[in-house]
């Protein structure tokens, strides 16, 4: 079985997985091509995958058969599991306890697209609200606390090499992520001296200047933030003020369908189709019941999307000091993208 | 110029180098094998790098000519450097300072090798020697507060293009990098509970217990941590308590040559010559003469070094929660590592 770990340091937690059974042999370095077999994750190979946890379907279509706009698998790794307790224990001076939590796939097209740049507005649309329904349901277990949104595009990220298939991911698990933390506290730091959200006073210099601002949209800005880790870092915020994605308005998630559609055209065009990792960084579960440290998260917090291309390599600098290298700047990017015209 | 600037919700400082002059074109994602030419760090070639900053050298012999062993040099990428003033000062809500540092290369050996494994351990004992002699020189400048040593091992571990001829690098900083605070912090906290340095119970516990420990000599002890990130992550480390690398006692170091020398080729060995990184972990810069935050460092904090091959891939799961997924039991990779046999 599985286990998370923490690091009893820095309280970084890890999971240890063993059920993709990786042995040190599987790790051989290869540079063999692997070749793209049929597509498990178009519509008619439904069988392919592990039974949906919930689709956007049209009426008197069935469950695990065509018929669908949107579907939510959970992943094959299977490396968190929603069945059973978190069974916190001690081994001597290490933590752990039990995977809990869960690991879904949203497939975003019933057809081969690879970007999501190539789908409709209104095929993004149904995205956003299909990660955002599955997000709420998650929020109804008690043993999570966070779940992070995320996409792993192109090989460099992450990305699969079985398919390509146009998809983002949902890991969902029972601790708040030391990342997430860190956020957290860096943003309310901020409400308690100046009584305002951090990112609002962000958003607010950005439009201010327009100097880093990529695309400004009635109710979303995208940015390349000041202290870009990476070339083409960019952040998608709304201008309203709002700690939970979860509670995002009709009207922000049109406009956010039309900003992933023309962004990622955009990066696509000038970077001839570069890796790409973007997370969503939103409130952690059951904010509002919580007293005492996160109490203020409503007004203090702010949520936002992350876009990191991968086109430099993070290197021992990076990983050993949490400093970034990042050799383009941050307005040069943005004026590049402004000036990326897209159909 | 290149700036040094602050991420204002997390305090993450960046680097915006323009030196290099990567511009938007630059980043074209191209998949164009690129060709090793004539390697500038070997004997013989000196003309083709910046001048040497230090270098061991055979009597009689110049600077900048044959007749060294190991040879220190700045870095060409030219990021961060040690004239003028760090001249801190904030744009709107943002903080920038000058890039006030360093970054050097340091030339494990005059030949053409690219793996540390393939060098004496008498070699090896002058590479770490020459490591600690500029750390040393470096601390001497006012503005530099930390000092991180690492290896870039292999293209995916950012490894450079230009040529694979063995080296690590030295980047001196004028702020403690995030990462390193982190620990510092977290060190700190379980010496002011227990009285006791974490890192010494560490070492005790997995000495005790045998499972993770890869390499055991009389001074330096290797393992497998129990909260690994990553497949075959590894940790070295003094057995007896020191928080500062460069106070390494001569014992250690011929030890620690043994164990660079034997535990790279089992790595090399096992897993086909995988990408890695390695980072020194050390105390920060004039640690004696800080009050308060800093005060007990003598005590809580232990030097090591983080070995981390890179034979999975980081993606957005992990850069968006900074919680990681290992698919390999880090008493899995000990064992195999421990059995995997070496001349």
């Amino acid at each position: 079985m599985p286990e998370l770990r923490r690091d009893p340091i820095i309280g970084r937690w890890v999971i240890i997985s063993v059920e993709r059974a990786k042995r040190p042999r599987d790790f051989k370095v290869s540079h063999a091509h692997e070749e793209e077999g049929a597509c498990p994750f178009c519509e008619g190979q439904e069988h392919d995958t592990l039974p949906e946890v919930f689709a956007i379907r049209r009426r008197r279509t069935k469950k695990d058969k065509p018929g669908w706009d949107v579907r939510v698998i959970p992943s094959i790794s299977q490396r968190l599991d929603l069945s059973g307790g978190l069974d916190r224990r001690g081994v001597g001076m290490y933590d752990v306890m039990n995977p809990v939590g869960s690991h879904e796939i949203i497939i975003e097209s019933p057809k081969h697209f690879t970007g999501i740049h190539e789908l409709s507005g209104k095929q993004i649309e149904l995205v956003i609200n299909a990660g955002v329904r599955r997000m709420v349901e998650l929020e109804e277990d008690p043993h999570l606390k966070y779940c992070l949104l995320f996409k792993n595009h192109g090989l460099k990220a992450g990305g699969s090499k079985a398919t390509k298939h146009v998809r983002s991911q949902l890991i969902a698990t029972p601790v708040t992520p030391t990342r997430v933390k860190e956020e957290l506290r860096g943003a309310r730091l901020y409400y308690k001296h100046k009584d305002r959200c951090i990112f609002c006073d962000l958003i607010r210099q950005e439009l201010d200047s327009g100097v880093r601002v990529v695309m400004d949209t009635r109710n979303i800005v995208v940015i390349a933030p000041f202290a870009s880790r990476f070339p083409f870092e960019l952040w998608i915020l709304p201008k309203k003020h709002g700690s939970d994605y979860v509670n995002i308005k009709k009207e922000e998630v049109r406009d956010l369908a039309i900003v992933f559609r023309t962004l990622f055209s955009k990066l696509s065009k000038a970077l001839n189709d570069p890796p790409y990792n973007y997370m969503l960084h939103t409130a952690p579960f059951r904010r509002s019941k919580r007293t005492g440290y996160w109490h203020t998260i409503k007004e203090d917090y702010h949520w936002h999307i992350e876009v990191t291309p991968r086109i430099t390599q993070v290197a021992g600098f990076e990983w050993g000091s949490g400093f970034y290298i990042n050799p383009t700047q941050p307005e040069d990017a943005a004026r590049y993208l402004r000036e990326t015209k897209v159909s």
